[in-house]
C-alpha cells in the first residue's frame, strides 16, 4: 500500500492523521517513508480515545492544517480505527468546502465497515456523530499486517461488522465465517483477506446504490438502533464491537416475532458471536433497561420520537425495496432485552 | 413568502437562526407568525457582526439544536445577512450529516449573491471561510420590503455584486443597472426586484452547471480575489462590498493588459461603482500593497502559491470552457494597485 500511496498521492501537502498510539506504532512510520520519496508528508496527532472525537480536536487538527499552509490541493490521511477515520474523515470534509481523504484503517472494525461509506462526524456530549457529512474517500488501504499489534479485545470487536455483513447481505460469508472462525480468530492473513474484501463489497454496493442514506442504505443498521442506544446508555463504556453484538441479538429476536426471523438463525447467529468472544447476554450490572429504550427515540433514524429498526428476514437476508426500517412496540423491545437477560434466549 | 413557508415547511422542528439586530427588527415576528399558524418554530440567535461566524458560534446553535431535539427532520431558516445564511448554511450542513436548510436574505449583498449557490462556512483568524461546505439551500425567499431597514452603506455594498454579475454574463443587465441607477440608490422595489432576479438567475446557472467549483463556477470570483486579500490585508475593517468593488476595479485593470479587456469597458465599470457609492481609489492610509499581495498567495484557488484571476474578456463576457482562471505576475499586480493610489485609472 505504502508504494501506491507514494505513486498516486492525492495531493499535497499530505497530512497524516492518527491519534497517538497508532502514531507511536505506524502512522509516524508510514509519515517517514512518504517523506523519503520526496513527498510533503506532515503528521498531526490527537490524544487516543472517543472522548477526543470532538469538535474541539476537529479544530486543533484545523488550526495545524492553517499552520502547514494546506490549501484545496492538501489531501489528508486518515490511519487509525473508526475514531481516526470518522475525525480525520469530517476534517477532510469541510477543510476549504472538502479535500482528499485516503482511509487507512488499523483495526479490523475500521477494515470491515467504518472506512468504507463516506460517514464522517464528531460526538457531542448529548450523543454520537450528531455532527458530520457525507464525504466518500479517494482510497482505502486495509494491510492484514497492521492488525499483529491489535489488542485482542479491540481485534475481536471487529468481527461484529464482520458478522453484521453476512447477516445483511451474504449467507455464504456467514457460512465462511462459521467454517473459518478458528483461522479468522488467530489472525490468518489470507482467510483475514478475504472476508474483509467481501465486506467491502457488501457495503460498497449498498452505499454506491444510496449515498445519503436515503433508503436502501438503512440496512447497515442492522443491530445499531440497540447497539448506539447501549452505548450511550453506558456512558460508552461498552465497546462499539460488544455493542453491535449485544444489539445484533436483540434484534434478530425482535425480527423472529416482527417478520419470522428463523429462530435457528438466531441461535445460528449467537453461537458465531460466540465464537468469536462476542457478548451475548446483556450486560445488567452496568445499563439500565429504562435508559436503552429512552435512548433508542433520539436514534437517527427515529421518526417523531419512535424508533425504527433495519431488520433482517433470514440470515443473508433483508426485505426488499426501500422501506427497510420498521417502527417496534418498545413494550416488544424490553421483553426481548429480559429475554437476554435472563438467558431464556 | 411567509404564506409560502407556512405552507410549506420544509422541516420540523423549524429552528429560525439570525444575528440579535436581524431578531430585533424581523426574525422574531417571523418566528411569531411561523408559530401562530401551528408550526414548531423556534428562534435561535447569535451577536451580530463577521466575528462570530466562527467555529465557536456554530458549536452553540448546535447545543442549541440539540437542547430543541432537532434531528434528521429538522429545517434551518437562515434569516439575516452574508454571515448569518453561511453560519446557518454550515451549521445545516453538517448536523446530522446535513438538514434542510431556507435562506431569507435580509440583505442585498444576500439577495444578490450569497443567499444562492451553497457555499457556506465559517471564518478562521487566519481566513475567511476556511471551513465549511457545500449545501444548497431547498428555498430562498428575497423580499425587497426588509430593504427598507437597512442603513445606507449596507444597502449600496449590495450593489457590488450585482454590478459583478452583470459584468461577468450580462452586458444588458449591466446597461440596465447604469440606466436605473437613480432609482436603484432609492430602493424602488419593482427595479430591485428586476435586478435581483436577473442576478439570481444568472447564477443559479452557473452553479448548477458546476456546483462544486471544479471549473465554470469560477468566474464568480471576479473581483474576488484581490477583495479577499484585501478583507484579509485590513483585518476585515473593510466592508465586503467595498472590498469587492475596488477589487473588481483593480482586477479589470490586470484584464485590460492580460487578455485585452476594452479601457472604455473599464471607465464604464468605474462610473457605475461610483454612481452606487462604492469605492473605486485605493484607500492607501488603511492598507498595505505588499501585504495584500502575500495575501493573494493563500487564496483558495492559488495554485503553488500562485494566485490565480478570473478576468473578464469585455463587459458580459468571460472566457469559454472551465478553464476560466489566469495566473497573473505580482509585478502587474502591484502595478494596478499603484495605478489606482495615484488615480491614473
Amino acid at each position: 500500500m505504502v508504494e501506491d500511496l507514494c505513486a498516486h498521492p492525492p495531493g499535497h501537502p499530505l497530512v497524516l492523521i492518527s491519534d497517538d498510539t497508532v502514531a507511536a506504532l505506524y502512522a509516524r512510520t508510514l509519515c517517514t517513508r512518504l517523506s523519503s520519496v520526496g513527498l510533503d508528508a506532515h503528521l498531526a496527532t490527537f490524544p487516543a480515545g472517543e472522548s477526543h472525537k470532538s469538535r474541539e480536536t476537529k479544530a486543533a487538527l484545523e488550526d495545524r492544517l492553517f499552520e502547514l499552509g494546506a490549501g484545496r490541493e492538501a489531501a489528508i490521511v486518515a490511519v487509525g480505527g473508526g475514531v481516526t477515520g470518522d475525525l480525520a474523515g469530517f476534517t477532510a470534509a469541510t477543510w476549504h468546502r472538502g479535500i482528499a481523504v485516503v482511509q487507512v484503517p488499523t483495526t479490523l472494525l475500521a477494515m470491515c465497515d467504518a472506512a468504507l461509506g463516506g460517514k464522517t462526524g464528531v460526538d457531542l456530549a448529548g450523543g454520537k456523530n450528531l455532527v458530520g457529512a457525507f464525504h466518500q474517500p479517494s482510497a482505502i488501504y486495509a494491510d492484514v499486517e497492521v492488525l499483529a499489534t491489535l489488542p485482542e479485545t479491540d481485534y475481536r470487536c471487529g468481527f461484529a461488522e464482520m458478522v453484521k455483513s453476512a447477516v445483511i447481505a451474504d449467507a455464504d460469508l456467514f457460512g465462511a465465517l462459521e467454517d473459518d472462525r478458528e483461522a479468522l480468530a488467530r489472525r490468518d492473513p489470507d482467510r483475514l483477506e478475504r472476508a474483509i474484501e467481501r465486506c467491502l463489497r457488501i457495503k460498497a454496493e449498498v452505499v454506491a446504490g444510496d449515498e445519503r442514506e436515503g433508503g436502501r442504505r438503512a440496512i447497515l443498521n442492522f443491530g445499531h438502533t440497540v447497539a448506539h442506544a447501549l452505548e450511550s446508555a453506558s456512558g460508552y463504556s461498552i465497546p462499539h464491537g460488544h455493542a453491535v453484538s449485544l444489539g445484533m441479538v436483540v434484534e434478530a429476536t425482535l425480527a423472529v416475532r416482527a417478520i419470522g426471523f428463523p429462530s435457528e438463525d438466531l441461535g445460528r447467529l449467537e453461537r458465531l458471536l460466540r465464537a468469536f468472544d462476542l457478548p451475548v447476554r446483556w450486560p445488567t450490572a452496568t445499563v439500565v433497561v429504562e435508559q436503552v429504550v429512552s435512548a433508542t427515540r433520539r436514534d437517527k433514524k427515529a421518526r417523531g420520537g419512535r424508533a425504527r429498526y433495519a431488520l433482517p428476514i433470514r440470515i443473508g437476508d433483508m426485505p426488499a425495496g426501500d422501506a427497510v426500517t420498521l417502527e417496534i412496540d418498545e413494550s416488544d423491545l424490553r421483553a426481548a432485552i429480559q429475554g437476554l437477560e435472563a438467558g431464556t434466549a
